[in-house]
């Protein structure tokens, strides 16, 4: 059976989700927004390998496609923290997988 | 509360399953293969948006990984496939979390 012969990746769900999140970053960005790493900082130490252009962009992106929400509080000098929208904390379920994957994986290997 | 901030991503399973899974690409491979799309020239004609170049490093990747297997028929050209290990099938709550997330975002835009 060749279900996939006239597959349109452009109904394609799974294409769809990784518009959104696809890449290397953003679900590690929104795993750890939702751990309460609402600061740049905090996401760029907890993330080491990405460079600060790396981390602004995926920012910037979440925010432009509504997944994420940025704060800014009037102090001096400002404090800016991003929170999960609404839409963002749809993608829980997707994340969840991730993590429960990562988990059970990480202890066959160990 | 700031449980992030000590967050250590090497033991971070999103980031675990990210460094598999991780990119624009491999998640829709593996649900491709899944639908029956076993053939290189069927996952680039699924997939229009993705190079040649691409396609080969994602299989390679993916294969190295062990999530998925290369099967070579002996025929006249010989015949390659590309099927999704046990070990790939692991991956399928994270692949159907995406998808349905898909789905029902895609519902609600149109």
């Amino acid at each position: 059976m060749r279900k996939g012969k006239n597959f349109n990746p452009n109904e394609c769900p799974v294409t769809h989700c990784l518009n959104l999140i696809g890449g290397k970053w953003k679900p590690v960005v929104i795993h750890l927004l939702r751990k309460g790493c609402n600061r740049f900082s905090m996401l760029q130490k907890a993330i080491p390998d990405i460079s600060k252009q790396m981390l602004t962009q995926q920012l910037r992106e979440l925010e432009e496609d509504g997944l994420i929400e940025r704060k800014i509080f009037a102090e001096i000098p400002p404090r800016v923290e991003y929170y999960i929208s609404e839409y963002g904390q749809t993608l829980f379920p997707v994340i969840d997988a991730m993590s429960d994957w990562g988990l059970k994986d990480m202890k066959k290997v160990a």
